[in-house]
């Protein structure tokens, strides 16, 4: 089958085969066995039929000798078998009719020797000569929600709009989880490795067209055709954003990246001119990867570089101020008149801060006046956009008596913010027990159920935002056009410093 | 009394009273009340006395109208009274002989107001005239374990080696409670607000001399005395390392930090070369302070900037490699001899990478194997340290299964790491849920027990480690001393970098 055409069905099977299901030694995992239970419990809706030379039964389910000898079609196979055996069961897929095989085995072009770089290059082969597509080797294969497949069973069982496709299973899931807990859903990921068949390109390429995708993710740590990647990401990025962390920037990484997955990783610096002139955005870390997934899927774009906070704690406002100054943002200061409003929505007390930054201590006010701080605040036609920053273990109070202040507080946020057409983004920062964990997880929730963005600290938040503004204006120029809802103004601070936002150092 | 002989007695005080506790208007709290609760809640062993005119009775405690009421003599006077009465409760702690007020109030310079300017003027006047030394406004005031004295009940009742003094309270809060979840713990911490008294260079000096303290770390805005702060920081500098992070490093944040503490913040090129003089290392976040108070108190020095990373997670390491190289580390390649050892310890499995960086999943030995590898990784005089991550969330099983297998893991290194000279750095990273943020809590106590430093990502270990390479280095420059213990062997990729680290870019 066509490695395009069949991306669309590869990545929804609707029945599972799982090759090498075998009981666990001791002290050790059959990952057959781990794939099979994790299909089951994640409660995959369609088919699933463990493989096994010696046959059997396993969590319930009849075991098959050969693929070949499963009743029922079989769309997608997991290759949990030993490295030597896989030609042969991609030829029984052949036999079969099966769409794709994922080959989690590892022992191929990884290992650096020539023997597993053959043994890749025969099944990248095979793929070629039978039409069965080959996900991997050495890789975690599909979560589609959708479909009901997942490699984990804690992932989200609802859908979204993000793609992520990587070349790493451990950063595929942990990309997963980390963005899931600030809200982020996914179309489709797909968790690629060494890529002998299906790589990069095709991924990316499916995803121009994909109707349930509007945002793409991608670690990469090589590529196989350079000009078609460009190709590709360049149209791609002019459709939706596509953020990319590429792994093996440095010489030294370039060499571990080669023992992953067997990548010729390339210089950084033509990494760097091919995501600049495709119009990708580059980050270089896994969290950056997920604050710019939360932050194109819940992030409106401001109208510029604008912004105030508010928040609790002197401290922590004199430092995100210079945080903002830092990423190129301005913090005007708030007008006489804007001030008199303030004060009179909620008294002069001394511990407040009535300024920009705004610093209003959570005990010091009603939740109407501080709903009327909030919409004075958001009307003002100074700013762009607010941020608000809750540091949870920031205050002396118990943990219990901060989240329930905090708890009005963000009701206060989420209730006007829904007024408002300006963006606001939260800070939920100053996490330190696994007890605030647990409640910064469950306001977190909130607060992008209710549309908003969520952040661990406003360093990383401006970052993000940042990066936003510069993709819509880069996009923009390239299309031509500058709709005022999407304008980025450049405040004086920005304008005097390099295109690149750098720290201001006076 | 003189400030400098003062502050080893105000900072273990064996009586406290506290002006203002009262009982909490509907919704709102008193901060008298939190305050006299918490030390109480938190074990104070010395006396305890609320002060209020009305006289009555609080959490059991009688009521004293004025300091001067009370019978036995009183150390520390803990004040949450509005602005205005202040100067009258400083009149009233020297008749009595109060030693020390902390003022928690604020409404002094920070406001902006000459009113508030005047006001602070005459309480630090009223300090210089009666010897009732100040500590504020606008602070938490002193947190000393081993005087059971705390402005929080979750602090640790254990004492340490680390002292930290903050211009902010919520700063304060934080760090102490970040820090501590890392294993460090405190010797005294002193949250100093506006410092219209008790400064910054005061309790450097004291920190000098304090035998209780070998690290510092502070948080400071701006500083009362900059020749004197110079000479303070450069005196306790050469003998105990401190590190700062300077908050109001922006022309905006300046502005804020006025709007915070009064604080004349002063330019950031003198801040940049004023620490560069005195040999403070300075840092630009409060994660990074926590970073280097771990580091200082649990990473021995290593013997120069070879490592080996050994981790779980083919991309985690290939991140970790590129981060080490941008840090300026190098990972020397594991030679033949070495491979063939590790081979013959743990097997040839598929999915191990016996390089550097190294991957072994966890699932493919056995702990004495494993313990066998480490053993081999340690002895090989190619590496100087050893960077152990710990992708939390980056494997396929679920949490509880994940954390059994990390803990035998996580049981050998510390038994191997016991047995060697070389320093061995924990990375406690893919954290996600709340409940891996539980997990990741427990791990930490056994590894800073254990006498190893945790950090949450390779990047911040790395670029701790590097500023601890650079300290000793500069140090030992100074002193005239190159000991061998302390040598720090410059590998090639950062003979060519510029002296700061910077990300390789090739």
């Amino acid at each position: 089958m066509n490695k395009s055409n069949a991306l669309e069905q590869i990545l929804s099977p609707t029945s599972v085969a799982i090759a090498g299901v075998a009981p666990a030694r001791a002290g050790q995992f059959n990952t057959g066995q781990l794939f099979l239970d994790t299909i089951l419990e994640y409660g995959f809706k369609g088919r699933v039929y463990p493989l096994n030379p010696k046959g059997g039964e396993f969590s319930g389910l009849k075991v098959y000798a050969s693929v070949k000898d499963v009743p029922e079609p079989v769309d997608y196979v997991i290759c949990c078998i030993r490295a030597p055996l896989v030609p042969q069961l991609i030829n029984d897929c052949a036999a079969k009719g099966v769409k794709a095989v994922c080959v989690f085995t590892a022992g191929f072009s990884e290992i650096g020797s020539e023997e597993g770089r053959e043994l890749e290059a025969e099944i990248g082969r095979l793929a070629q000569a039978t039409g069965v597509r080959i996900i991997g080797p050495n890789c975690m294969g599909i979560y589609s929600p959708k479909a009901g497949l997942s490699f984990a069973t804690d992932l989200p069982k609802d859908s979204g709009r993000v793609a992520l496709i990587c070349q790493s299973g451990g950063n595929t899931l942990y990309l997963v989880r980390a963005a899931a807990e600030r809200g982020v859903r996914f179309s489709k990921v797909v968790s690629y490795g060494n890529a002998c068949d299906i790589d990069e390109s095709d991924l990316l390429e499916y995803f121009i067209q994909d109707t349930e995708t509007e945002i793409v993710a991608a670690y990469i740590e090589g590529v196989n055709d350079g000009r078609r990647f460009h190709r590709v990401l360049k149209g791609l990025s002019a459709v939706k954003p596509v953020v990319v962390l590429k792994g093996g920037s440095t010489r030294a990484g370039r060499g571990a990246a080669a023992s992953h997955t067997g990548a010729l990783a390339g210089s950084d610096q033509v990494w760097e001119s091919l995501l600049e002139q495709t119009g990708a955005v580059r980050v270089h870390s896994l969290d950056e990867l997920v604050d710019m997934m939360v932050t194109f899927r819940y992030m409106p774009v401001p109208q510029g570089r604008r912004v105030a906070i508010l928040g609790v704690g002197g401290g922590a406002t004199v430092l995100a101020t210079d945080e903002c100054a830092a990423a190129g943002f301005a913090l005007p200061p708030l007008p006489q008149e804007i001030q008199q409003e303030l004060l009179s929505a909620v008294g002069s007390n001394a511990g407040n801060i009535l300024g920009n930054p705004l610093d209003i201590p959570p005990v010091l006010s009603s939740d109407e006046k501080y709903r009327e701080l909030l919409r004075t605040v958001l009307r003002w036609d100074g700013i762009d956009f607010l941020l608000y920053q809750v540091p949870l273990r920031g205050i002396m109070l118990s943990l219990s008596v901060a989240c329930s202040i905090f708890d009005s507080q963000m009701g206060n946020i989420i209730k006007v913010s829904g007024e408002s057409i300006k963006p606001v983004a939260v800070v939920m920062h100053y996490l330190t027990s696994a007890e605030s964990w647990q409640a910064a997880s469950d306001f977190q929730r909130k607060i992008y159920e209710a549309g908003l963005p969520v952040y661990h600290s406003t360093a990383s938040a401006v970052k993000a935002i940042d990066r936003l503004l510069r993709y819509h204006q880069r996009h923009e120029i390239l299309r031509g056009a500058c709709p005022e809802r999407r304008k980025v103004l450049r405040s004086p601070e920005v304008a005097r410093g390099s295109p690149k936002a750098t720290p201001t150092s006076e």
